[in-house]
C-alpha cells in the first residue's frame, strides 16, 4: 500500500476550487503523506499536455499514481489530462450534466465564474466590512459600534481577529472585536463600553493550556503568557459570558472558517455575500 | 422552464464546502434565480428528517425541486436527505469509493476534516501571517521588510489590503502593502523605501474609471476621487512598475480570491498552510 502520494490540483483557472474539493477529499484517508502541487491557469492543450507528461513522469517516481483534482469548464483541456497514469477526479463534468437535466438549461461553460466579481455591490460590501473589521481591531469607538453586525469579544489571543477579518472578507459581516482586559475584570457586569450593545455581543474563550502555548510563541516566559495568568483570564472571561448571558464558543480545536461559521450561524447572521 | 430555484447547501459540519462547491456550480447556470439556504450542523438524523420537510415544502411553494448541495461523511444522515422531492449532488460518497479503491484504504469518515486545525505548527504560520498584513497594512517599517514574502504596492483602493490578508488567511503568507501617493510620483526610480526590496514588489493597477467608483463610494464629489485624479496616479504607478521592471496586475475584475491566488502563481509563492 502506498504511504505517499503526490495530489494535483488542477484548473483552467485559479485552482481553488479544485483545492478544496480535494483537500476536504483526502483528509478523509489517514496514514498516506499527500504531497500538494496546484497548477492554476492550464487554460490551453499545450499546457495541459506538459502537465500530462509532468504527472506521468511524478508517478514513476512515486511508484504510485498521482491524484488529480481538476475543475475544467473546457472539455477539450480536460481530455488531455485524462491519463491511465492518474487517479482523476473532475469536479464540473461529473456534476454540471445532471444539473443541466435538472434545470433544463445548458451550462455557459465559462471560467472562474465563482469566483469573479458578480457585482459591484457584493464587491463594496465586502471591502467595506474588511475596512470595518480593521478599523475596529483591539479598539473600539463606542459610537461606531450602532453600525457593526456584531462584536466579538475575549482575551487577548483568543481568535478575535482573524475571526473577525474571515467574517468580513467571507461573509461580508462587520464585526468589531473588544478584547477583556485585566480592567474588565471583577466588575460586575459588563465592561461599560459593551454594554449598549450586549444583543451584538459574541464571545470566545479558549483552552488555557493552549492560550498559554500561543501566548508564548509571542512573549515566552512573560506573565502575560504563564498558565497561571491565562487560567485567570479565561476564568474572568467565561465568568462574564455567563453573568451577561452572552452566547460564547471555545476556539481552542476550531479553525478560523469553523469559528466563522459557527458564529454566523449561532448568531443569525445574515451574509452580505456569497 | 423554471426561472426560479431554491439551493440548500448542507453539512453535518460547517457547510462550507457544500457552499463553495454548489457555489462554483450554480454559477454556471445563467438566468436563473438562486436563493441560496445553508443548513450546518446538520449531525444526527432527527435534525435531517426535518430538513428534509423543509426540503419538500420550499419545492412545494417555488414549484419546482429544490438543489441540495451536499457533504456528508455519515451515511446514515446522508441518507434522510436523499428524497424525491429534492435533485441531491453529494460531494463525499460521489468521489470517497473510488478514492478508498485507488488508494487501497478506508477513508476515516471523520467530519469537517479539512476545515479543522490540523496542526499547530499551521495554525502559528496563518495567525503570524494575519498579524504581519495588519501590521504592515498601508505604512511600512523597511527594517521589517527583510521578513515579508512579498509586497504589494498600489494607489489608494486598488485593492492591496484585502489581498494581503487573503494572503496570510488563506496561504499563510507574509505580504505587506505600500501605498503609492502623490509623493511618489514623478520620480526617478522607485520610492526610497522600497528600493532594497525589488525583487518582492508586486504592483497592482486598475481601470481609472473603476477607481473612481470605488473612491467615490468614501469621499464623494472629493478631488481624490475624481476621474481626472484617478487617471493621473495610475497612469503614474504603471510607469513605476513599467520602469522598475514590477510584475503587475490589474485588478479591475478579478475576486479577492482570483487575485491572491493569482499573485502566489506569479510571484511563486510557497504557500505555508493548506
Amino acid at each position: 500500500m502506498p504511504q505517499h502520494r503526490t495530489v494535483f490540483f488542477i484548473s483552467d483557472r485559479t485552482g481553488i476550487t479544485a483545492e478544496m474539493l480535494g483537500h476536504s477529499l483526502i483528509t478523509q484517508f489517514e496514514g498516506i503523506e499527500f504531497k500538494r502541487i496546484t497548477l492554476p491557469f492550464i487554460d490551453s492543450q499545450e499546457k495541459a499536455q506538459l502537465v500530462a507528461e509532468r504527472i506521468r513522469q511524478t508517478g514513476e517516481v512515486d511508484g504510485a499514481r498521482p491524484l488529480v483534482f481538476a475543475t475544467f469548464v473546457k472539455d477539450e483541456i480536460r481530455e488531455v489530462l485524462r491519463i491511465p497514469e492518474a487517479h482523476m477526479v473532475e469536479f464540473f463534468e461529473t456534476f454540471i450534466a445532471p444539473l443541466e437535466a435538472e434545470l433544463g438549461k445548458e451550462s455557459s461553460h465559462t471560467v472562474g465564474k465563482s469566483h469573479s466579481i458578480e457585482n459591484f455591490h457584493e464587491y463594496n460590501a465586502r471591502i467595506e466590512a474588511v475596512n470595518y473589521a480593521l478599523a475596529h481591531d483591539d479598539g473600539i469607538k463606542p459610537a461606531d459600534l450602532d453600525t457593526a453586525d456584531i462584536v466579538l469579544v475575549g482575551v487577548s489571543r483568543s481568535g478575535k481577529t482573524p475571526t473577525c477579518l474571515y467574517l468580513a472578507l467571507q461573509y461580508g459581516i462587520k464585526a468589531a472585536n473588544y478584547p477583556l482586559t485585566p480592567d474588565d475584570f471583577g466588575q460586575p457586569g459588563l465592561p461599560k463600553p459593551l454594554q449598549a450593545f450586549k444583543h451584538k455581543l459574541f464571545g470566545l474563550t479558549i483552552v488555557p493550556e493552549r492560550l498559554s502555548q500561543i501566548r508564548s510563541e509571542r512573549k515566552p516566559d512573560s506573565r502575560y503568557a504563564s498558565l497561571d495568568n491565562c487560567r485567570f483570564e479565561v476564568a474572568e472571561a467565561e465568568a462574564i459570558y455567563r453573568n451577561a448571558g452572552i452566547p460564547h464558543l471555545n476556539t481552542t480545536s476550531k479553525s478560523i472558517e469553523e469559528l466563522a461559521s459557527t458564529i454566523l450561524h449561532k448568531a443569525s447572521l445574515a451574509r452580505r455575500i456569497y
